[in-house]
């Protein structure tokens, strides 16, 4: 993780994340994808148990997407036991209920945990199964905790790699602020109540001059209702700018005809 | 969706659910691999647009994983504005920043807003672009909202099927009640506080009259320090019968023996 050369940048974020374990994964392309997901959620620590056909295999780095320090930094281990030995804080994803008693968590709730632990210092690990299988219960047996992802039980068969993307998903989005709605305006910026009103109050002049409101007792309701839906768009300071350009254009139009036929 | 015969049960539940609009997608592998994430996720309706090999494809039921029904029901369209005409309410996913102003969602964000759009009875889609390029700008232009995943801005590449993955996932979180986190305990059950107290006065006693408690003066902090650990560890109705038993089966060893040597 300390390389600087090619690829792109992953180096980790202040801070120790958590180890994904991959364990007697079958297939090099989810172990390379499983990377990608990985560098997606800012997790970069890959232990390798068993590998059905061993490692390194070209596949992965194909799949990995540019992920390859993951890969190239990825360790192997005989066994479960092994692959934890310096962890201090073991979980397990596991997608269906078993014979034991153990602590669970949700995808959400896992993350916030490894949080709490990395922020605490510990050194934390996440089990991974193998792509058909899953994680025996002597696997299960070395972790202190499961985590099981709230998803559609009528359909479990959940990719290795879809499975870490999840975990490495929450695990960036329990550090991340960003607020669930907000209005890209990039160089613009929202329009003030005055500028919207300085608008409407010119759309409704000049309609009133091609004759638009032709039921004066109407008229108020219509305006409200224009300008409801200009208070609902969030109108910015350059779109006002081109929508007054829009009614000075019409305008023009109008006044080079003459004023239009009402009926027409 | 209708269909009885073979595969998982991917019946929508009830409501509609958003449908999910592959642009121009390169690889059968990708759209048989979202779909496997849109069943994993409760999502059931696709659409595809101008996919870049023709359709339907062969090798996207080979990563489709069961999730036939889905791509049985996809259907196909030649551009974004005709496969969005019946909606009524357009997401576009996209990692960049563009020069738009748009209404911006994370993607739980986007989740709790499709979650009411379609409690309000309307008709959603969420659009992702092909593989390499993403959306183009006149793509987005036919989405009411973005939706931007809070994800580690040093590696972008983010895969199709993963990017349909986490919405998937979030839709079906935005509607799951499961607690962060639980202890499962399956037929047992966490003891109470008395039975877990009956259990340590016995141990300590156990010990007491095994010569344990050297120093008279540590015992008290001794028994609190055990107790703790315990304590912390939920210890089920199940599990202290087995202590009980071990304490049993170590104090008949020691009977048998003779008192141990205190300093041994």
């Amino acid at each position: 993780m300390t390389g600087r050369d090619g690829g792109a940048d992953l180096s980790p974020p202040a801070g120790e994340s958590p180890i994904i374990v991959l364990v007697r994964p079958q297939l090099a392309d989810n172990i390379g994808a499983a990377a990608r997901a990985m560098a997606n959620g800012g997790l970069f620590h890959l232990r390798l148990v068993a590998p059905r056909d061993g490692w390194p295999q070209p596949r992965a780095w194909r799949t990995a997407s540019g992920a390859d320090r993951i890969l190239e930094a990825a360790a192997v281990f005989p066994d479960v036991a092994s692959a934890v030995a310096d962890c201090q804080r073991v979980l397990a994803t596991c997608p269906r209920p078993r014979h034991v008693v153990i602590r669970t968590f949700t995808a959400r709730g896992a993350a916030a945990e490894l949080r709490e632990a990395c922020g605490r210092g510990l050194r934390s690990a996440v089990l991974f199964g193998p792509e058909r299988a899953g994680l025996t219960a002597e696997d299960l047996a070395r972790a202190d905790s499961l985590v099981r992802y709230p998803l559609n039980p009528a359909f479990m068969s959940l990719n290795l790699a879809q499975a870490v993307m999840v975990l490495a998903y929450e695990w960036w989005t329990a550090a991340d602020a960003t607020p669930p709605r907000t209005l890209v305006t990039n160089e613009t910026r929202v329009a003030t109540k005055g500028e919207l009103d300085g608008f409407l109050g010119r759309l409704v002049a000049e309609l009133d001059a091609a004759g638009f409101f032709t039921n004066r007792e109407k008229m108020p309701g219509v305006v409200r209702n224009l300008r409801h839906l200009f208070e609902r768009a969030e109108v910015t300071e350059q779109e006002l700018r081109t929508l007054h350009g829009v009614v000075t254009e019409l305008s023009r139009g109008r006044m080079r005809r003459g004023r239009p036929d009402p009926e027409a």
